[in-house]
């Protein structure tokens, strides 16, 4: 199972970075989460360089993919090349993708959306209406294999989706756990367990 | 203002990008945030590298410092290079120290704990009494300008505490609204509070 977050130039830490500390609690010997960015790094929004994982000629390789979020979203959706890129590395039939706050716009603008409501953030939420879509003002929706989330912090609902699919509730109750402040474990874990559970 | 995230070989993504993310809500000319590492660039526990935007070196310059957690932890406490540098850099008459998880085993081992009690994760949570600190069961404790942290998504408490210290309780609220999810942001926002408040 090979799970690729897409990241961009300008990334939102909190977006890439929950999903994939949370995936990662997935101790599996063919379990791979990886930084997926169009150059061989990138810089965040608030200016911290990662070195990519992968890139994104190797998506089509993925079983799952979230769509990152950031600053730069509406100038990666004017590139016709990262564009045509993501046009041949998604494949909605056979993997799960999923969306977070300005990642939305980016799937709405490939076609992926389609009828469906969806999730971003409160800023790119007119850029998704203006495309077509019904954004929603809940933290998390998903049909079929597509998911979108809103607020930073609603990654780990992605994350815990893409576990759920493909490991069970129970393993997402264990990555939730571990992964909760102390004290409030219980509560993080039903939050999650409830967002997600009803598009399972 | 200077806020240094310091983040070793190994670190857990969530414990120093979480609070970084938040940290950056703070849209003020003089406030910096960088991840301050022993090395040129560092590499998490699940394989991610990230280049330093500061070294220890600079440590002293630093007004606030979260101490990241990560995998290798023990390692860092007995690398007498390390814990001379850290032992140099960190001043907490004069700057504001938050612990996230293992990060107060490495406060606990430069004495910089004392008699109050401490968050940790419950990894860690055995090592940092073996020290002779009294751990709590709860995500967030702070007294005079020492605090902890235990369980990775507690990393935004640490966050919001240094932002409410420094600019208040409404500049936390906008940070944390920002943050959360949405459809959850109250729940967020009050909860972040009520975990600080008291301790301000």
């Amino acid at each position: 199972m090979l799970i690729s977050i897409l990241t961009f130039q300008g990334f939102n830490e909190l977006d890439s970075f929950i999903a994939l500390g949370i995936l990662n609690r997935i101790k599996k010997p063919n379990w791979r989460v990886e930084i997926c960015c169009p150059e061989s790094s990138v810089t965040s929004m608030n200016g911290v360089t990662v070195i990519a994982q992968s890139r994104l000629e190797q998506l089509h390789l993925s079983d799952a993919v979230i769509v990152g979020s950031g600053l730069l979203t509406r100038e990666v959706v004017k590139n016709p090349e990262i564009m045509q890129q993501l046009q041949e590395g998604l494949a909605p039939s056979r993997q799960l993708i999923a969306a977070q706050c300005s990642g939305t716009l980016i799937l709405a603008q490939l076609g992926l959306i389609g009828q469906i409501p969806a999730c971003t953030d409160l800023i790119t939420k007119p850029w998704v209406q203006e495309s077509g879509v019904n954004v929603l003002n809940t933290p998390f929706y998903a049909e079929n294999n597509i998911a979108t989330a809103g607020g930073c912090l609603a990654s780990q609902y992605l994350a815990a989706w893409i576990i759920a699919k493909t490991q069970g509730l129970e393993a997402v109750k264990e990555a939730m756990h571990y992964v909760a402040p102390v004290g409030e474990k219980d509560d993080y874990v039903k939050r999650a367990i409830a967002n997600i559970e009803i598009f399972l």
